[in-house]
């Protein structure tokens, strides 16, 4: 289906039949939802020893005793593993509680009242921004919504963010405090940024306000699908650029253990790390060792936490097969649709014609398949092309997701024909 | 002893004696400490079935899978253990994450950046400020400095907070919009609120500022030494009085079950609620479900919360008396210090002569025995009197506690003579 070399009587036609297609499905009352990167049950499961492991031995290997208060940083244990998902020194890293979307914005927090590293608070700025590599997750840009700080979209490509735009607006706007990034399998397009990307990405901070920090969120640093993929050490190619303190590092157990009980992990350099602390000494006496020594226990070798990664995947991979199969039969030969072909995270996501994306949710909720609301993933959620819509294959189980898909790709082929009749 | 009617020298005969006995003492080279209030190993221990609890059984009640991401609110079963401690509907509950003190922080953050149901956010007032009942708690205090939220001190009385003091400064200042409240077993003079004073602190909401707040940090709801002591229910009478809004609740299992892995509540009227939960969506999916379900498995009775309770007081018994006893028999007869009889909660405070809690904290830090610093209980650490000390009895073992005290009390006798021969 090719619609721009179609004439209108094709399309009509096309039309005509879709919408009987689309007419019958809605009689089946369907009710699935692919809209939020949840793990299923079957994987959350994987951990479900996770509940009794302590056995009564509550203290930690360095003696801790960690039923009682203290200790901002977290345990030694609980921050080796953060250090080995990050790859980066365990001294650099603080283990917190369950969220590391939380830890963003207490980071967030931190620049924007106290300022990071002596630099000014970025709320005494005229204007203080973001920028967005879009699409994106909606989370991060809700952080800055919240607080008022700016956003400028930079666009993703298939090896990271367009580094020529960013370097341009860093250069020319030293208003620019900071960066979201997800570097490895990007929320929601599943791209891994690449070598240069990484390296433009590190010197940004010779070019930048020197409190801009880029806040690199590697949720899905150990969730390949199949081989791993090999995202570059930001820490290291900062190190060689002398730009230390212009990065943030952020990963969680969420998508590996319980999703809603797991251990957050934040990175960062030793002025950066201080600055961190001085506002969380205010607001917690510690986070839930127990829970940390819980996860050290299931884990106590990095090689255990990426075998258990492989058992993930054995149950993921066959659902971002069947999304990627109903992309590439629907679409493989047409002009409706443009995806990349992630290796892993959690997320699909198609780039419908321009204008067509709220029609298709729109349809597709209708027919009863709930999708991630359009312009999600952008800043302000306003999608400039209408376009984009993000695909969540790891909740349902496989024949559901098959069935929505069916339903998602009929209803992309309909609105792209609607849009074009109009236009 | 009485110092105001010694002569110099029975004052200089004193020093010399007392002086004997310290430095006897220092030759003991002991290392005690009695800081702060953290439960001992033996009170953690009660609740060390909460691992292993559940038993392969993740699923709440309501039939939540407690593994997964989502519920802002908490868990139902858990916000009703909150309703229970704090008395009050369940709907107005929030369950969260290990620590009361990070929804303070929050709490006051909401108030500070966004305002109260609809209330000028206060970084917007000139000069926003804080009744501070002292002596007080030195992490709600930490959260004012840190936010740059002024702190006016209400001297604490042996029913609650001055209240003539607290509804002229209210009266008077209209960029007073908050004020801390620890309305049971205050930290640290041990003293309840009675009836009149929780009636007056209901009605400040009609003078004051309409987004003033009042946050009741009922940490020792349930923690009674002995026979229970009613708090009356300041709910209650803020509905009787039309002031709802004007006050946030919080507790926290962190002195019931493990203090570091516990779960916290907030309670609040409908309206700051939803101003809570709009700062809280940009900052979380939700808190640890799982350990929640732990808790409510553990207590699915408020009755077995407070029989739990009641193992607790007799472990921490003893140790209020051999405090007390240490007081009661060096300065029942003197000028040297007062102090109130707690019924319940973590600490015993103890007023010296004016000008010496400083000095007796160096003293006792030099012999060994480590003391809160003197000012601690202060906002900016600073005690206009330099007099009261927090004595936190709970974590060292009795024989400790019993030498700890005895070197205190030394300590206090030493420091008062020498402070009186040097005016």
């Amino acid at each position: 289906m090719r619609i721009d070399s179609a004439t209108r009587d094709q399309l009509q036609a096309w039309e005509k039949e879709l919408s009987a297609q689309y007419e019958r499905i809605c009689q089946h009352e369907l009710n699935l939802d692919i809209t939020r990167g949840k793990p299923s049950a079957v994987q959350l499961s994987l951990s479900d020893k996770l509940d009794g492991l302590l056995n009564g031995d509550y203290r930690a290997g360095d003696g801790t005793d960690t039923r009682n208060y203290g200790g901002l940083d977290g345990l030694i244990c609980a921050r080796e593993m953060g250090a080995d998902i990050l790859q980066v020194p365990t001294s650099e890293v603080i283990a917190g509680g369950n969220s590391s979307l939380t830890l963003m914005y207490h980071a967030v927090l931190t620049g924007y009242l106290f300022g990071f590293a002596g630099n000014t608070p970025w709320r005494e700025m005229k204007e203080p921004k973001f920028l967005c590599p879009v699409p994106g997750y909606d989370r991060h840009f809700a952080i800055c919504e919240q607080l008022g700080i700016g956003m400028v979209n930079v666009p993703m490509t298939a090896t990271g963010p367009d580094m020529d735009a960013a370097e341009q607006l860093v250069k020319e706007d030293q208003e620019i405090i900071g960066m979201w990034c997800v570097p490895k399998f990007s929320n929601p397009t599943g791209v891994t940024y690449d070598e240069e990307t990484v390296e433009r990405l590190s010197r940004l901070g010779n070019i930048a306000n020197p409190g801009f920090r880029i806040f690199w969120d590697n949720a899905y640093a150990i969730h390949d699908l199949g081989q791993q993929v090999n995202l570059p050490n930001i820490r290291t190619a900062t190190v060689e650029n002398g730009t230390v303190d212009s990065v943030l590092q952020f990963a969680s157990t969420s998508k590996v253990t319980h999703a809603g009980s797991g251990v957050a992990f934040v990175s960062a350099s030793p002025a950066n790390l201080a600055s961190l602390k001085e506002q969380m000494q205010a607001m917690t006496i510690g986070p839930d060792k127990v829970n940390q020594l819980r996860h050290s226990r299931l884990f106590p070798e990095f090689s255990m936490l990426k075998d258990h990664m492989k058992k993930h995947a054995d149950i993921l991979q066959p659902k971002f097969a069947c999304v990627l199969k109903h992309l590439e039969d629907a679409f493989a030969d047409s002009d409706l649709g443009k995806w990349e072909t992630p290796k892993g995270g959690y997320f699909v996501s198609l780039d419908t014609r321009p204008g067509c994306a709220k029609a298709v949710v729109k349809l597709a909720a209708d027919a009863g398949v709930k999708l991630t609301p359009a312009g999600a993933t952008f800043p302000y959620g306003k999608d400039p092309e209408d376009c984009n819509i993000r695909i969540a294959p790891s909740f349902p189980p496989l024949e559901e997701l098959d069935t929505a898909m069916s339903v998602f790709v009929l209803c992309v082929k309909l609105a792209s024909v609607r849009n074009a009749l109009q236009s």
